[in-house]
């Protein structure tokens, strides 16, 4: 097994899951880590943990936080419907959940810094998600900058920590395209925001609209499982 | 009450307190966020809650992290002592726990975006910790950065986030003085990180070193309760 280690985000997405298996291509030691944060449903989480075997991960940890005491997003709060049918538009949605990959990066961060890692991997993506704040390339490099003065390894110049953000620049179909040549079973994998206890899919969410699309434009049949 | 929100990092130890004190007296309406995340004691949460109800704040959220399933720190780690009766060194002690406040950073960032609040109090001091690479005005000028690109509100160029950080430059008698003559009660206050189920410290570790040292140089009487 190799010695480099990353530190990768696994939600059990579609995104996230494509992510582990470049980090996996690339021949890193993957220590996957999965955070819950009071979402509706634990369907992406059982998803997490059966891709994390797929792709034999060194270890999986998985992080519970309670957001929902903060409220504010339609994934936290249950007072906030999420929206079905709808147009994707240019601003923020209210499934943004304030300061989410910030949270998830200085889970990472920890993680990586516990176990001599120095490699982060997160699928974040700035053509589909155009309106989260938190997706976009500046704000990476805002995160890699903080990275150096957050720890005690980055300031002891003993390396540089890297966030690798494979997927920013690709379309839903490319991704899907590049995963598939890499083995993911994308059936596993759980996108909605809104799914069953199952883990099958509402197909009418943004999530589930962007998806559909995705699978639409590769030419590849959509193996999610639907409600 | 005052329109202008901050949010407090409010560990129920003393620096936080004192920050709280001050935030206060600034006039701000404080919403109190505390974190645990693994510690080995409640007792500092117990303070915590204490005095946010002594200073009337607006509320008081409490979020739990399990860190301790990265372990790497005698804070968070069972399997690692915290040093008793040892003289201050300038390396980074045990007791550091990777990224902590990055994460405590980013929880209070999502909560004052949830909120609409634009202030942070952290009680972050560079003079006593100076191990700690977390405490530095470099670091904090990082993550204010971040937080303009990491949200949706600072994105839209609602408003600026500003982290105070009141205590970076104070010694210990300093800050002590400061919150005495804001009416801070620092016997309810916990800082040890071997505190008895009462809250009641060690006056050994190093939290406790620098709390006595703190009290003596201020000349005033030290309350601490010990055990």
């Amino acid at each position: 097994m190799s010695e480099k280690k990353a530190v990768v985000l696994l939600s059990g997405g579609l995104d996230s899951t494509t992510c582990l298996a470049i980090a996996n291509e690339q021949g890193f030691s993957c220590h996957a880590l999965s955070v819950s944060y009071g979402q509706r449903h634990n369907a992406e989480l059982e998803a997490a943990a059966r891709i994390a075997k797929h792709f034999h991960v060194h270890d999986h940890q998985h992080i519970q936080v309670n957001l929902d005491a903060f409220g504010g997003s339609a994934l936290t709060d249950a007072r906030i419907d999420v929206p079905l049918d709808q147009a994707q538009g240019g601003s923020i949605p209210v499934t943004y959940v304030p300061a989410r990959n910030t949270l998830f990066l200085s889970l990472a961060l920890g993680m990586a810094e516990s176990i001599g890692a120095w490699d982060i991997f997160i699928g974040v993506n700035a053509v589909d998600y155009s309106g989260y704040p938190d997706c976009r390339p500046a704000y990476i490099g805002a995160f890699t900058r903080l990275a150096k003065l957050a720890t005690s390894a980055g300031t002891e110049g003993k390396g540089e920590f890297v966030i690798h953000t494979p997927l920013i620049e690709l379309s839903k179909a490319k991704i899907i395209q590049l995963g598939t040549d890499l083995g993911v079973a994308y059936e596993h994998t759980v996108s909605c925001y809104k799914a069953d206890k199952q883990g099958r899919a509402c197909g009418r969410c943004d999530a589930c609209q962007l998806r559909k699309q995705g699978f639409l434009e590769s030419g590849l049949p959509d193996s999610t499982r639907y409600q």
